[in-house]
C-alpha cells in the first residue's frame, strides 16, 4: 500500500493540513513538528505523489529534449548536460530522437506535448513559417539550439559562421590556395534545417573572399571519399580539405591514409566540433571546439526560468564562445 | 483552448461515449461512425491529456532507464536503441544518469518512483540484499541490463566471462607469454556492483588457468599509465596488455606511442567493447564486440511484456552472444 499524506498525519497524531505544511515547506508550523513530520515520512518510506500534484499545480516537473541521435559525440556530451542541469532543478527529462526525419520530429513534439511537459529543448529538423505555427499551436515554452528557426524563438548556440571564418582564416594563413570543402547535409538545403551546415559554408566562403581567393570545390553528398578518390593530391598544390564536422574529417583521414597519403604533407584536413575522441587519432586533427555542456547547461537555466518566473533569460539569443584547435593535420 | 473529447462530440454530433470508442479502438461502434469521429479529432487538431488518463488507466506509458553516464560510446549506443524501441510501443522514456554514484542512483530510482513510470531498466551500481529490498519496495518492474543484482530480477546481458576467456585465448594462441590486465573499475570491489569488471577478470584468469600460464600483474587502479611508465616492454618477453573496455586501452596506446613504442611488435594490447569510434584509430584494435543495440531491444520488450501481459520474456536471463574481432594491434 501507498503511504500517503493521511497516514503521516495519523502516525504523527497532526492534521493532513499540518503534513501538507511541513513536506511542501510552507509557513504556519513550528520547527519541532516540522522535523518531526519529515522524519515520519522518512520513516514510512512515503513517496509525493507527482501525477496527482502535477494535476493541481498544472506542471509536471518535466521537460523535453529532441535531438537527431546519439551517434555524433557531441550530442551525447549535451544530454548528457541537460539531464544533470534539469534535475539539478528538479525536473525530469524525456528524450526523443528524430533520426533526422521531419515526421518523426513533429510526431516526437505531439509526444511530448501530449505528456505535458513543462518545457521543450529543440534542435530542430523542420523550419518555416507552417512548422513555427504549429510549434505556436503548442504553447509549451521552446527553447531552440544549434539550428536556428527565426527571431520568435529563443536560441543557444554558437556564433558558427565567424567560428569556420576563424579556423579558414589560420588556414590561409599557412599557405594554403586550393580549398575542398565537405559538407554532406548541404544536400538537403530548402528542404530540412540545417541552418548550422549554412552558416559554417558561409563562413567557409567568407574567409575565402576575405582573401581573394577563388571558390573552392563545395561537396554536398555523401559519396564525398568517391569524389577524393579521383584526385591525385601529390600531383596539385597542396589542398586543404575543410570539413563541417570532425565525423567526416575523420572519414576523410582515414580514407587518404589507406591510400598512402601523407597528412599534412600532401594535403592537410580541418574539421569542426572537436569531439572528445579526437584525442586517440593521429595525427591529431586541427578543429573548433565550443561548449556543448554549456550550451545544454544555459538551454535548461533559461526554459526552467521561463517555467517558474515567466520569462527566458536568454533574452537576446545566447552565442557562447569557440577555439580554433591547432592539431597536426593541416 | 484543449479541444476535448466533448468537443469532438458536438462536431460530429454523436455522444461522447462513442467518441471514447472511436478513440481508444473499443467495439460497440460502427466503422462509419469511427471513422468520422477519428477524422474529426484530426481536424479539430485533438490531442488525448495522457496525465488525465493515466490516472485512470493506472498506467503512465512511461519507462525510465538509469544509466552510469554517456561517456563511453556503448551507453549512447544502448540509449538510442532503447530510446527507439520503446516509442514503437507507445511508451516514452525518462533518462536519469547516475555518474557511478551509489546515493545518486537510489535518487534517479526514486525520482522514476514517484513520476510512476511503468517500468526501469537498470545498469546499477549498487548491489546487495539491502540495495534489493530497497527496490522491491518500489513494486515497479525492473530490468538488469550488464550488471547481475541477483536471480531475483530480470537480467540481459552479455556472457562476459566466456567473451573475455574466449579472447584471450586467441590472443595465448599467437605465443604471448606475458599478461598485463588493466580494469580500473576493479578497485570498487566490495563496494559497488562491479559484475561486469568482475565477470571480465575472471574469464581472463581462466583463459591463464587453461593454458598453464602463471598469474599476470593485475592494474586495479586509475594510474595504470604510471605503471606502465616504469616498463621497458623491450626489455622484456612481448608482452599483451589486456584492457577491460576499449576506452582503457585506448588510453594505453596513445601512450605507448607517444613513447616511442611499435604496436603490435614492442607490445599487444587488446580492448573490449568494440566502441564505433575504433574505426578511425591506428593501427585498429582487437578487441571482442558485442550487440549492445540488441541488449536495449531485448530489454525494452520485456519490460512491456511485464508491464500489459504480467510477464517478462527474459524469463531465463537473456545473454547475447559475442564475437573476436582480430584487429592488428595484438
Amino acid at each position: 500500500m501507498r503511504v500517503t499524506i493521511k497516514d503521516i498525519a495519523k502516525y504523527c497524531g497532526v492534521s493532513s493540513g499540518t503534513v501538507d505544511r511541513a513536506l511542501n515547506n510552507r509557513p504556519g508550523i513550528k520547527e519541532k513538528t516540522k522535523q518531526k513530520v519529515l522524519q515520519a515520512a522518512k520513516d514510512l518510506k512515503y513517496r509525493p505523489d507527482f501525477t496527482a500534484r502535477s494535476l493541481v499545480k498544472g506542471r509536471t516537473m518535466t521537460l523535453g529534449i529532441v535531438l537527431f541521435d546519439l551517434y555524433n559525440r557531441s550530442y551525447a556530451q549535451l544530454l548528457t548536460a541537460v539531464e544533470l542541469k534539469a534535475r539539478e532543478y528538479g525536473y525530469f527529462l524525456y528524450i526523443a530522437l528524430t533520426d533526422k526525419d521531419m515526421e518523426n520530429e513533429k510526431q516526437c513534439i505531439e509526444y511530448l506535448a501530449n505528456h505535458k511537459v513543462d518545457g521543450i529543448i529543440l534542435f530542430s529538423v523542420n523550419k518555416g513559417t507552417e512548422f513555427e505555427e504549429y510549434l505556436h499551436g503548442f504553447s509549451i515554452p521552446i527553447i531552440t539550439i544549434f539550428n536556428f528557426l527565426s527571431a520568435d524563438w529563443e536560441y543557444v548556440g554558437i556564433p558558427e559562421r565567424a567560428a569556420m571564418k576563424n579556423g579558414v582564416s589560420h588556414i590561409i594563413d599557412k599557405g594554403y590556395k586550393q580549398f575542398i570543402y565537405i559538407s554532406p547535409p548541404l544536400k538537403y538545403k530548402g528542404i530540412t534545417n540545417i541552418y548550422t551546415q549554412e552558416e559554417r559554408l558561409q563562413g567557409f566562403l567568407e574567409a575565402l573572399a576575405s582573401n581573394d581567393l577563388k571558390e573552392a570545390e563545395i561537396i554536398r553528398h555523401n559519396d564525398y571519399l568517391d569524389y577524393l578518390e579521383k584526385i591525385n593530391f601529390r600531383q596539385r598544390e597542396r589542398t586543404a580539405i575543410i570539413c563541417s564536422c570532425d565525423l567526416y574529417a575523420l572519414e576523410v583521414m582515414r580514407f587518404l591514409k589507406t591510400k598512402g597519403y601523407s597528412i599534412p604533407l600532401d594535403v592537410g584536413i580541418m574539421g569542426f566540433d572537436n569531439i572528445d575522441v579526437l584525442k586517440y587519432v593521429t595525427p591529431a586533427l586541427t578543429t573548433i571546439e565550443y561548449p556543448v555542456e554549456a550550451i545544454g547547461d544555459k538551454a535548461v537555466e533559461s526554459l526552467v526560468h521561463k517555467i517558474e518566473k515567466g520569462s527566458y533569460i536568454t533574452k537576446e539569443n545566447t552565442e557562447l564562445s569557440y577555439r580554433f584547435i591547432a592539431g597536426e593535420s593541416i
